[in-house]
């Protein structure tokens, strides 16, 4: 009997983050998922596409097979 | 760069869970931890102890170098 | 970008163990996994079987979408 | 009972890697550790250092309370 799990190194929001802070979102995503907890990791709109900025993940919640991702931005990558 | 976890393969309540439905309980952990979540998971008083119990892990949060595990108890283990 | 891992909490050898030694066994199973090390875990032939004996996982080695899994038998669970 | 896994999201060599072939190194650290395997991860000399390079890690052993890294460099990082 085993548990499946994702190690991420990344955010990958699919522009799906619902802000519910000033700098603070909350993103579902599929499976039971872990992301390092307070380190600065990459956020990216799609996995192949630009930095769009740098968060710390504040929290994470696994349950039904859904892991929600709160985290913090930190900073923002401007590519003008 | 890295995030300690630690694995559990059983459930070690130490008497601190707190039951918030009739067979749901609450349990703070420190660190950050996964248990297998929905498997059936052997629950302990302490650590050596005895078996007291069977339970599902339905929810884990991990926040703020802490792990709020929620286990639904499916069985009970009755040592008379 | 993600890496799939699955916990696990017993060892399920489908009769696919290798004896490398007096009571030490290697396993290969298909992905990334993670046994806890040096406690304690059942052993089963298959996942919904009798429970055979009980091992310590001595090593992991994940490479190629493989991990070969090194455990000593620590007891036997016989069922006469 | 519960192992303890550290989730690595870089490679941080201390100067400690030990070449093994062309642009394949190994690195022994301290514990049980994961790192992805098969994604490009940053490679550095310390843990504030700067980036040396990017590398996939094709390897991880895991006995004995230490952790075998096999990583390949993909790229180097000048700084000049």
């Amino acid at each position: 009997m085993g548990m499946p799990v994702e190690f991420n190194t990344m955010i990958v929001t699919k522009g799906k983050e619902i802000r519910i802070e000033e700098n603070v979102f909350e993103l579902m995503k599929d499976g039971y998922r872990i992301y390092p907890l307070n380190i600065p990791l990459e956020v990216r709109k799609t996995k192949d596409g630009e930095k769009t900025g740098t968060a710390h993940v504040e929290k994470l919640e696994l349950t039904d097979n859904v892991t929600k991702v709160t985290y913090r931005l930190v900073s923002l990558h401007s590519t003008n």
